[in-house]
């Protein structure tokens, strides 16, 4: 068993199986490591860019795997290097999808330019957010140019981890129209490049258009998210989006990077409650094997009044 | 200002105004309203049944919610009153959803046997399942009969709402083939009853194929989900899901109810961990306005050191 520092040291010398390892270890919240990635070298703590974190989001069946293939494709033939993760929700619903991930990307295993990993709640949905956010200071300190963050479903844990991006693609397709035509604020607020895919579908247009009117509406001094059209399964207009993702954080950084502190600052924020979240209900569980548990399941003490007599102790 | 005990005995009286306030404050986690809670007649916890409380989930674009509306028709249709909550884990994908639910379900707004009821977690996605089970204890002690539990989503948080439930009928559409091939366990362990929905489109009768194969792969000595189809817009196959839906109900009463005993107890826990992450999130969101926050903030301290601060005060 290796001691955190020196699975850490062979992590960044470019040992995959102690990166794996060491990945492992963040989604469990270990301590020894976490307080290990605190003395890295994150380029990232200094600005954007250096690696740039992009955040692809959308709902499902939007094509976000077989978009990142194309990305992972494109990164590659200019001798940059990505590593891509799927943050699984673990919904039932999509489950699948991370398989299905897995077997597309497979194609790059044998490239040491390319680094794939899923990143799975394991029950611990608060943590979610912040185990990404430490995974991608590892993932930096490796040298990764590129780093693809994907979030596989379309709930809220989905998109506190796209805080933690530096720029957000949101991909949705023409069956997205309904969706869309009554989307709330949140979607814009987070959205740095629309892609709408599977272009050569009836209806790609009438969205174009529609998103184009939300952006145009929702447009201030700052940002003003383009709305391309790609076709990710032959990687027509693939190129378009990575040039637009690149446009925004050229942006980020000689607008002052207002907009890219701000975002920093609301992720530690919310990764921080997160985290306490986290904390307090790992410690109620073990408060579960007791009389109070016992209480509790039988039905003899309601949740509020458990909660209440557990946080008064 | 009304009391907590004068508010719950209006809303139990009929007074819609007051059940609808009365549910703004269990959204809120109001403490005098939720222990006023403890101290009404709930059915409900004498056994199943008495409402019967049916969960409806799927993914977006399945129908759920032109199901609920044929599920009120054919409800009222024989006399019986019903309450139908739709619980919104407010991700900006499923947003519009429950405006169109409304705008869909208002042709019931005069009839005083039929309630319909958005349940927000405006930022206390931890407590969202607690408040569900609140309000259900309170539609109960109202006296429905029928309480439908629609989640708009497909996260974590929406299954865990499902385990309030007697009953979970869960939809799909012939669109969700792929989704379904690889699915995993976790949605057959929360079925009572699948239903194809949109049976008239291509696509549907293969995935009735696969549905009834995943089932019977699956069965064990205990309840065998029957997949059935519908076609929701138009009413077809609405009373035989139904039928199944009360057939389930049957079973677990016949049955000594011990998959009912063990949803409550497991709902039950997980509600409790819920309450006690969601209080010790607002306690950490005090500590943000000092220097803790501060520091958080401008990137001084990372996230998992600041909760080590906080935890450890």
């Amino acid at each position: 068993m290796l001691g955190a520092t020196e699975l850490l040291d062979r992590a960044l010398a470019g040992d995959r199986r102690a990166l794996a390892r060491a990945i492992s270890l963040i989604e469990r919240g270990d301590r020894a490591l976490c307080a290990g990635l605190g003395r890295l070298r994150v380029r990232r703590r200094d600005g954007p860019g250096a690696p740039h974190v992009v955040g692809l989001t959308g709902p499902p069946g939007a094509g976000k795997s077989t978009l990142a293939d194309a990305w992972i494709a494109e990164t590659r033939a200019v001798g940059l290097r990505i590593a891509v993760v799927a943050v699984d929700p673990s919904s039932p619903f999509s489950g699948g999808a991370i398989l299905g991930d897995r077997i597309r990307m497979e194609r790059h295993t044998g490239d040491p330019g390319v680094f794939v990993r899923s990143l799975s709640a394991r029950g611990r949905v608060g943590g979610l957010s912040a185990a990404c956010a430490e995974l991608i200071d590892l993932l930096d300190a490796a040298g990764f140019d590129r780093i693809l963050v994907e979030t596989v479903g379309v709930g809220q844990s989905e998109l506190a981890v796209m805080e933690v991006a530096d720029t957000v693609v949101v991909l949705l397709t023409p069956e997205s129209g309904d969706t869309v035509q009554t989307m709330k604020a949140g979607l814009l607020e987070v959205a740095s490049v629309f892609a709408v895919n599977k272009a050569d579908r009836p209806g790609a247009e009438s969205l174009v258009r529609l998103l184009a009117q939300a952006v145009a509406l929702d447009a201030g001094v700052g940002w003003v998210p383009p709305v391309l059209r790609a076709v990710s399964s032959n990687g027509e207009g693939v190129p378009d989006l990575l040039a637009a993702a690149s446009a925004h954080l050229a942006w980020c950084v000689a607008a002052g990077r207002p907009d890219w502190d701000a975002r920093r600052a609301e992720g530690r924020v919310r990764q921080f409650l997160d985290l306490v979240a986290d904390e307090a209900r790992a410690g109620a569980r073990r408060a579960l094997v007791g009389e109070l548990g016992a209480d509790l399941r039988a039905g003899r003490l309601d949740p509020r009044a458990a909660t209440r007599i557990w946080t008064s102790s």
